[in-house]
């Protein structure tokens, strides 16, 4: 079934303003969430909705935040987002950071007490317009576990970089530090298939394929899978990207990240301020002339695109390509939205009586 | 064989004093080198001072660089390393970053027309003595497939974060964008075993384990192995690396990246200047008080190294605890040689009248 963007915009919007969302933070978060679904990343879409939504009657989100910047340099930046909407956070700290690049040639932000924050290509994609290379990252719920641990102790924190280039479509690189995403979990636990070996552990650390390892108490794997395939190297990017998200900024890191999920409680004695994320924003004629770095990145694009593939394969993709060739058809043919989805908002509608 | 620390310096210092070398490069280069050895990263220590040689001797390195920085902004720069040794070039970059980083709170530079800058974690430790986050990461020699290509477009292009705690030894990573190093390739040929799968490709792109796949025109593989298990996260990581290190600066880029091995020559036609590098230094302070920011660092450490494990391994690592247990070993006890490490060194020290 599929919704056309204006349709999912204006329902999310209506159901954030209903329980008691101001105007402005509705339109903000609802932009968010739906360029990840016009981009193809439907868990980070409005299939999250009615998450946010019950965090929200919890009480665990402000409402009314005071998102402000607590300390400043030059070229850096805290913003403390009060526990107001993450998706509403990450846009004013990115703005923050492109203001400082605009100045000091680089802006560099760390934020605390702030949650969920969405899709992470969003927020770095913001500094492409103003020929700027745009940084993204955030720490979330513990749900992976370092190379010999039996425990979770980071998230799936991803890291995206956003780079312009001239002719040529931007690179556009937004990656989990995991091998897989726990969403592509939760799509194989509902076709009942088995995830391929090197993704989860189980609860005594030893490799299963049972999509549900995780939920048994088992754990993701770090980008790389098991020792041997280089697992410390994914365990190393999540853990710099927790360390730059929360321990610069003074946000939860590790296993107290607060959960996403409203069911489970966040740690009783927190060790920061609810969650971190941590932008950057480089201007790039910081660097050298805006035109001579995106004409040298066009070049790039081109030779890489058109490499030598394997057999079985028409083309080398560039980061970023899937996405906008899936934001291309879904602008035409609208968002397509699974039953189980549909039926999730419908009920939210329902009760908030809003139309889907 | 074990080698002392000193003796080994002085025998890489006078080579290179011999080659003609001026007395402060050649401390600085013997210093990056030996660093590396110290640590275990034996592919990065003395056992390249003879490609170095050969390099120099061909005229591809320019003995008495005017190292400069070319552009800047408050919290950036480029430099042009003039065609200089990558051991020399690189400590002064870093530099750089670091003067920047105590006026602006943080500072990025691109360095263009250098060469191999040795092991990509020393220079990022630079940061650590002023409380500061060092990172550090370079482009190289084209040996790498992005996904889905059977061509070697990227260098196993390394990424270095060094951050500093309190009583805690700093946490410090120092990752090839691969699933493996090419020197444990080396390794593998002599012993005439077979490699793992998911580390190389034959010159098809088909998986092989042949460890002299490489050699035959086949690839290393992107941290993550194959798209299954993420190799588009590990090609746009090591992407990443190559565009901030050469696209930002005006260095060469992708497969136009010079080789180390002399017997190789550059493309003819080159888009850049030399190879490239990127570093950058951010104060902790620029975000938080340092002591809050290091006692943080010390409880997140503990958290991790203390985590309950799998059975057969008795703790979680900290990136930088081999490295570290490596150094004190080999402070007290020396530096272990391989045969063919003490043969070359041996042929070296005898064209140039210097004793191992």
């Amino acid at each position: 079934m599929n919704y056309t963007l204006d349709r999912l915009s204006k329902f999310s919007k209506e159901v954030f303003l209903k329980i008691g969302c101001p105007e402005d933070q509705a339109s903000i978060a609802t932009g968010i969430l739906l360029s990840a679904d016009l981009r193809g990343v439907d868990s980070h879409g409005v299939a999250r909705l009615s998450g946010y939504v019950r965090l929200w009657e919890a009480g665990r989100i402000n409402p009314k935040p005071n998102i402000h910047v607590t300390y400043e340099t030059p070229s850096t930046a805290v913003v403390d987002g009060d526990g107001g909407l993450g998706l509403v956070v990450a846009p004013y700290a990115m703005k923050v950071a492109i203001e400082k690049a605009k100045l000091a040639g680089t802006g560099w932000v760390s934020v605390k007490n702030s949650n969920h924050y969405g899709i992470a290509g969003v927020h770095a994609m913001e500094a492409l317009q103003h020929d700027m290379i745009g940084l993204s990252m955030t720490n979330a719920s513990p749900l992976v576990a370092p190379t010999y641990a039996r425990e979770r102790l980071l998230g799936t924190n991803p890291i995206s970089v956003a780079i312009p280039a001239g002719k040529q479509p931007p690179f556009v690189a937004d990656l989990a530090t995991t091998t897989a995403a726990n969403g592509k979990l939760e799509i194989l636990t509902r076709k009942n298939e088995q995830a391929p070996s090197g993704w989860i552990q189980d609860k005594d650390g030893q490799p299963t394929t049972s999509p549900s390892g995780v939920k048994d108490g088992g754990a993701l794997l770090p980008l790389g899978g098991d020792k041997e395939h280089g697992s410390h190297k994914g365990y190393a990017l999540g853990a710099i990207v927790d360390i730059f998200s929360a321990v610069l900024s003074g946000a939860n890191y590790g296993p107290w990240v607060p959960p996403f999920v409203a069911f489970l409680q966040p740690d009783p004695n927190p060790v920061g301020e609810g969650l971190g994320h941590f932008f950057g924003a480089m201007r790039v004629d910081a660097f050298r002339p805006a035109e001579e770095f995106k004409s040298n990145m066009d070049n790039w694009i081109s030779r890489f695109r058109s490499a030598k593939t394997i057999e079985g394969h028409d083309k080398v993709l560039i980061p970023g390509d899937p996405e906008r060739e899936i934001e291309t058809i879904r602008r035409k043919d609208g968002i397509p939205l699974l039953p189980s989805v549909v039926d999730d908002l419908k009920a939210l509608g329902e009760k908030f009586s809003v139309e889907l």
